[in-house]
């Protein structure tokens, strides 16, 4: 019996909890997280028992950027940002997941990461709506 | 008269100050942070006028993604470490930069991100030679 690598994956409950699923790219699952302080999208590859960006193989690691890029172009097209953030931590959620984070001059972090600067303050519905509808719509995940 | 581009790149002051330079990759040049508390790695490709990732062109950022892969397998190589961090940030200093960071568990950020969790602690001269030497040789960069 062959083991089927792509059923086997499952999105950590706590990114979960915290996001809305935007859709799937070819490799990433594609969350926003539920965070108005900033627009805060995250890539989570569908492999499974990946924690490291050296976990995943050359290939892997190519369409990762290929997708990182992707993203960081539609959410600074539609935010009009600042200044992007990206970056694979996994300090506490160890699935391999990648942040990509619009960032504005005076914003709730100031200069700083937005890890633990502030309180997440949860999206109202609508503004929620507008967003993920214009990121799927930039994206083709409509 | 055609412009050099790469004549015209030079290290940003702030990273110059707070590092030691570790060697040139074929895009980046590398640098070792001069701070003794996590091993610290940064990327700085070698190219003017980069702000984010997505101002590289494709093959810069598939470049880039190799010698990020490359450096963090050196980097956990040699030190072993629990986890790694990598990431371009870019809120203050705004030239393109990217971390790679080994983190511990219990080390002087806990589960935080590195970035202002605690004041940087300078290498000690024989400490800093040792790692140096050790990163260079397992980077080809000797």
């Amino acid at each position: 019996m062959s083991s089927d690598s792509a059923s086997s994956w499952s999105l950590d409950p706590w990114l979960e909890r915290d996001s809305v699923a935007l859709g799937d790219l070819p490799l990433s699952r594609l969350l926003l997280m539920n965070d108005a302080n900033y627009p805060w999208l995250v890539l989570v590859p569908r492999r499974p028992h990946l924690v490291e960006l050296i976990d995943l193989d050359d290939a892997g690691q190519g369409t990762l950027m290929g997708e990182i890029a992707r993203v960081a172009r539609a959410l600074k097209a539609i935010t009009r940002c600042d200044k992007l953030n990206v970056a694979a931590l996994g300090n506490t959620v160890r699935q391999l997941h990648v942040h990509v984070i619009a960032r504005f001059d005076g914003d709730a972090a100031g200069p700083r990461p937005v890890w633990g600067a502030v309180a997440p303050r949860p999206y109202d519905a609508a503004d929620r709506e507008r967003l993920t509808g214009a990121l799927r719509r930039e994206l083709g995940l409509a």
